[in-house]
C-alpha cells in the first residue's frame, strides 16, 4: 500500500527501541487461541480445552474471576448514578456505610464526568496522606502532606511520567535484573540509559547493595551520571520481600551517590509469609534521616493487592524530599495529561479508607479480603512446591507479591533449536508450552536476565492450580526428555 | 532543603521547555480564590461573589454541572455492581434498553476491574468502527476496520501516543496557530519540532493552505522534515468549522508532502449554525483518494459533544491508510500503559451506540442531548454577540466547539504595564480580570497568535451568562478606561 505514513524508518527511533514482553508476541498467541476456542466450541482442533492466562497480574479478568470487593463496586455504582442516592426503591440495595462514603465523595469530586485537579481531588489525597500517616505510624511532625501526593492512572502512569521528568542523555536510572519491562520499555522510548543492577537469586532474589555499587561504577566509567534507582518491593517478577537492612543500605546509597529513590511498592498488601514484615522505604527515611536526605517516590495501585482493580486505573505516589522546584515539573506534566480517570481515584479512596470495624460494610468486606489473600498465599505456596520437585527446575519461596519466577535449566539440545528459531530459551519453552497446554506464561528474557540463565514467570492468580500445574509437570518432563 | 533529589537544571531538559496554559498559573490561582471563598464563607474579602471557571472544556464541573446523560451513567452503574442487574428490588430502577446494554458489555469486558486488551474491548472497537461507516455513509467496501481503531483514556492520550511515535529530532510537525496547547507542549516535551502555520482570523478563523505550504517551506529552509499535519476540525480554541473544499486541499497538501494527517475531531456533534455540515477527514479520504493515499489519525473523545463525560477519561482514535508495521508500533507502546481505563471505554460504547428511537432510555436521551445543544447554541451566540459590543473586542462568530476566542484591542499602556510585570498583554489582561471579577479565561498567547495580537479564550459552558458577561463587560470598559 502506497501511502503518505512515515514508514517504520522514519519513525522515533527510541520507540523502535522499545520493547514490552508481559504483552509481546505470546499473549498475541494466546488471543488467538481464546479466540478459536471460543469461535469453534468443542470442536475446536487444539490439544488443550482452555487457555490459562498466567502471564499478565490481572485479576479479575475471564477465566480468574477474582471478584471485586463488594464495597468498592457499590461506592463505584452510587457516585455514577446519582439518582440511586435518593431514590426510595434503591434505599435497601447499598449499606449505610457505602451510601454515606458516595455523599462524601460527591461532596468532593462533583461529578464523576468533570476533570478534577491534575494531581487528583484534594480530599481523596488528603485520605491518601492520612493512609501514610498511619500505615507507617509516623508521628505528627513528620506526617504525609497531600500536595505532595499525586493520583495516577494506575502505578504505570506514575512510573512513566517521572522518568520522564528524571531522563536526560547523559543520565540514567538503575533498575533492577529481573524488572517489571514497564521500566526497560519506558527508558528505551525515552532515549536515556538503563543502568542494570542483578538481584541474588541464590539468596531468595535478596538485593546486594554492592551490585548497586557495580552498576554505578560502570556508568561512571562509560560517562553516565547515575540519576534515581528503581526499587521494586516485594519484587516483581521475584516474589522477593526486602528487609529493613538492606532498605538501610539502599538509602545510604542513595544518599552517598545523590540519587531519587523510586519505590515501586504496589504490592505492598500481597504478604504470603506471616514472618516477613514489609516496610515503606519512606517510611525509614523519615524516621532515620540520612545526610542528605533522601528524594524518593513511592508508588502504589489498587490494581494489585487483595483489591485488584486494574481495568479502572487507579493509583498514586507520594513524593518525599522533593524540592518546590522539581514538584512545579511533575505537577505541569500531569496537568498535560489533565487528570487520572476519577472512578480511578475514587477507588483509590476506597484502597485508603477501607470499611471499618463497626461499619455497616466491613464483615463483607472482611471476609472478601481475607479469602482472596488466603488463595493467593495458598497457591504461590502450592506452585513453589510442585515447580521445585521439577527436574531441570528451582524455584526460590516467593513471599510477596502475585508471581513465582522458577529457573529452568533446559537441555543443550533445546537451547540450540531455539537459537535456530531466533528466540531466546525461554521464549521457544514458553511458547511450547502455550502450544501445548494453552497456558500462557512470559519468558524470563523479558524481565533480563543474567547471559545463559532461563526462567518464566507464572502468575498466582488462576484457580484450579492443581489441575494446571499438572499441565506444566507432563509438559515440563515431556520437554525435558524430548531434547535431553 | 539538602536532599538527593535532581536539581531542576538536572532534569529532561525537554520537559523544562514545556508549557501547558490551560491548566496555569492562573487555574491555580482561581482554585486558591475558590478554596478562599469556600473557607470564609460570606466573610471573605474579595471583590466578587465566584469563581467562573470558563479556562477549560470540563462542562460538568462544579459552577457549571452539565448534567451528565441519563444513559452513560445507568449503564456505568450496572457495570460496576453488577449484582443489580438480578436483584428483584432494582427491576424498577433501570430501563430495559440499558439492563440489556450493560449484560451485553459484561459479556465483552468481564469485570470493569480487569485489564482489557490494550487496544481497547474487541466488541467495542467494533461498534465504533461501525459508528464510523455510518456516521461517514460508507459502502461495505470503505467500511471500517475494528483494528484500526484505538481506545484511550480521552483523546489527549491518543494524541501523546501518536505525537511519541512520529516524533524524531530531525523532523517536525506541522501545528495550526493558535492551537490547543497539548500539541505544543507535547511536542515541547519530545523534544521535536513544532511547525506552526497560521489561521486566518479574518476570515472566520479558516485554514489557508497557502499558509501550510509557506510552514512546509521554512521547514525544509531549516532542513526539517515535516511528517505530520495537525488540524483541528471544528477549531480549538477558533470555533471555526472548516469547507470542505478547504479540507480537500488539505489533503492533496498531505498528499504531495507525504504528511500523516492528525484531524482532532473531539468537537464533531459540537456544530451551533445549522448552515454548517461537518464532515470528517476520513470519509473524504476514502471516497476521494490522493495518490498516494494520505495516512490519517482521527482523534474523537467522550469529553466534549453533548456528552462532557471529561473525568471518565474515554476517546479513541482510528488509524487510516497505516501499513501494519506503524501500528504494530503503536500498539507497542499503547501496551506499555496496559489499558485504558475500562468505564471510560464502556461510555465511548454509548457515545458510539446511544439509544434510539423506539428504545426505552430514546425519549429522555433526546431531550437530555437536544437541551444540552440548544444550551451551548444560545450561549455562544450571546457570547459572541455582547462581545462584539464591546470597545477594543472583536470576536469572530463561532460556529462549532465549546469556545469563542475573542481578540482584544489593548491600549499601548497596558501593554506596557503587562511587559514591566513580565506577561504578555493578554495575561495581565486575563489576571486583572480574574483578580476583579473571578471570571478565569485563558489568553491567547497560551494558544499561540502573531506577535502584537492579545486574545482570550472563553468556554461556552458556563449558565448565567447574561450575568458573568456583563461582569465582563463592566471590568472591560474599566481596563480600557484606565489605560487608554
Amino acid at each position: 500500500m502506497t501511502t503518505t505514513t512515515s514508514s517504520p524508518t522514519h519513525l522515533n527511533p527510541a520507540v523502535l527501541q522499545a520493547s514490552y514482553a508481559v504483552r509481546g508476541p505470546l499473549a498475541t498467541k494466546a488471543e488467538h487461541y481464546r479466540a478459536h476456542i471460543k469461535a469453534k466450541g468443542d470442536n475446536h482442533d487444539l490439544p488443550f480445552k482452555s487457555i490459562v492466562t498466567a502471564n499478565i497480574g490481572n485479576p479479575q479478568q475471564a477465566g480468574l474471576d477474582q471478584p471485586p470487593l463488594t464495597f468498592f463496586r457499590q461506592v463505584a455504582a452510587l457516585t455514577e448514578y446519582t439518582p440511586l442516592l435518593d431514590d426510595p426503591r434503591a434505599q435497601d440495595l447499598f449499606p449505610a456505610d457505602v451510601r454515606a462514603r458516595a455523599r462524601e465523595l460527591l461532596a468532593e469530586v462533583g461529578s464523576t464526568g468533570a476533570y478534577s485537579h491534575s494531581q487528583g481531588v484534594p480530599a481523596i489525597r488528603q485520605h491518601v496522606a492520612e493512609f501514610i500517616t498511619a500505615r507507617d505510624h509516623l508521628p505528627a511532625e513528620l506526617a504525609a502532606d497531600p500536595s505532595n501526593i499525586f493520583l495516577t492512572a494506575g502505578a504505570s502512569q506514575g512510573v512513566s511520567l517521572i522518568l520522564q521528568v528524571l531522563s536526560t542523555k547523559t543520565s540514567g536510572i538503575l533498575i533492577p535484573i529481573p524488572q517489571y519491562p514497564l521500566y526497560t520499555a519506558t527508558l528505551a522510548a525515552l532515549d536515556t540509559n538503563a543502568l542494570p543492577y542483578h538481584l541474588n537469586e541464590a539468596d531468595d532474589w535478596s538485593m546486594d547493595p554492592q551490585s548497586v555499587e557495580d552498576a554505578i561504577a560502570e556508568a561512571h566509567a562509560r560517562d553516565i551520571a547515575p540519576r534515581a534507582l528503581v526499587v521494586i518491593n516485594p519484587g516483581n517478577p521475584t516474589g522477593s520481600v526486602m528487609q529493613k537492612e538492606t532498605m538501610q543500605a539502599v538509602l545510604d546509597i542513595c544518599a552517598k551517590y545523590h540519587l531519587v529513590l523510586l519505590a515501586d511498592e504496589v504490592y505492598q498488601v500481597n504478604i504470603h509469609d506471616p514472618a516477613k514484615e514489609w516496610v515503606s522505604f519512606a517510611s525509614l527515611a523519615r524516621k532515620n534521616p540520612t545526610e542528605p536526605k533522601v528524594a524518593i517516590v513511592s508508588f502504589h495501585s489498587i490494581s494489585k493487592g487483595v483489591t485488584g482493580e486494574c481495568g479502572r486505573r487507579g493509583g498514586y505516589f507520594e513524593l518525599l524530599n522533593f524540592p518546590a522546584e522539581v514538584t512545579a515539573q511533575i505537577y505541569k506534566m500531569a496537568s498535560v495529561g489533565l487528570c487520572p480517570p476519577v472512578q480511578g481515584q475514587i477507588a483509590v479512596d476506597c484502597l485508603v479508607r477501607p470499611p471499618k470495624p463497626g461499619d455497616e460494610s466491613y464483615p463483607l468486606y472482611e471476609k472478601e479480603s481475607t479469602t482472596i489473600a488466603r488463595a493467593l498465599k495458598e497457591r504461590t505456596e502450592t506452585m513453589v512446591s510442585k515447580l521445585n520437585a521439577l527436574p531441570g527446575i528451582s524455584c526460590q519461596p516467593s513471599t510477596g507479591a502475585l508471581y513465582v519466577y522458577p529457573r529452568l535449566y533446559l537441555p543443550q539440545r533445546a537451547k540450540e533449536e531455539a537459537k535456530k528459531r531466533g528466540q531466546e530459551p525461554d521464549e521457544y519453552y514458553a511458547e511450547c508450552l502455550l502450544d501445548e497446554t494453552g497456558i500462557c506464561v512470559t519468558p524470563g528474557s523479558g524481565f533480563g536476565q543474567r547471559e545463559g540463565e532461563s526462567h518464566i514467570r507464572l502468575t498466582v492468580l488462576c484457580p484450579g492450580v492443581d489441575e494446571y500445574v499438572g499441565r506444566i509437570e507432563k509438559f515440563h518432563n515431556a520437554f525435558m526428555k524430548k531434547w535431553e
